[in-house]
């Protein structure tokens, strides 16, 4: 009985990326605890940037400033 | 100090169905734990179908395959 | 697809109160919104008199003071 | 490794007022467990009147009675 | 800036297989969204079986009966 | 109508502390929203440090490498 809630900031996450999220995740709960995929669910939440803050300032700010989130 | 969250997917949902969630839960939970109603808050947030994942799947490829959650 | 969370502070709930809501709160959302028992799922998260806040106070605070949550 | 999620009703939240929200409880918490900013995380969730239940009654049908959340 | 929470019934989840979920998701994350694993949390929540409950009955009551989560 | 949840990692949070988050983050919302305090709702939830990963890795193991979540 597996639930999982993903929260990321709304930046263009496409139907197909979620598909690889929840193909993904599902996959590897499966694996690693044995549980039936008929029991797991999952739950994509995407956030506005005004409304996620980090060290103090919203990420619609950070971007502004051109301070991204992607892998360095 | 109850707080209930319901999430569901977003198909439809009537504000009446919802008004009836609100007043079913908030006197369930009066009357099996003896909780005054003006301690009680419940949330309800609707999920987008390509949001929600079941079996590996997005809701919305599990409906376009005819696949529904109706009561059998 | 619904999934529910109750949080409520530990106050001595009963495995037979749990069981109450459990099947209530099943039973409301398969009639109401016409959902398959069998894809909803109802967690119960008990919070600690420390850990609850409730008009700026704890409610371990509040218990010590005589203030319930009881139904009037 | 602290996460806020804040959850109030949509009802003209400002940009600035989250602004305000962020930093005001990034700093609380830097300042009370003495956590680094750059691990704090915060979000905020904008809920419709109609889907928070509060004494067993929609907010949107409080609001529509006159009864608001504003301090007294 | 991504946030996931999994919640799972409490029936011997081990550390190792807690950090294989973490290393797993969070590189799933950073594969599919391009993330910084620097900004992703991610928390799991171990639920009592009394505390879970599936089509109507608490876990605890299924797996007395045999019922398990496992992959058939 | 807010309701806040704040996740810490478990390490060591006193109930003075607690209690000064939710005094603080009470006073916040109020300020800045003008919101009845008697409508907020603030849950702590301390998370094991195996329970709790960041960039990867358990937090339990990034504190055996003696790295800390404390302000610079």
């Amino acid at each position: 009985m597996p639930y999982v809630k993903i929260e990321v900031t709304r930046e263009g996450v496409t139907r197909e990326q979620k598909q690889e999220l929840i193909a993904g995740i599902t996959n590897l709960i499966s694996t690693v605890l044995d549980k039936d995929p008929n029991l797991t669910h999952i739950v994509i939440q995407e956030i506005e940037l005004d409304d996620w803050g980090f060290a103090g300032e919203q990420v619609s700010v950070l971007r502004e400033k051109g301070i991204t989130a992607q892998r360095k």
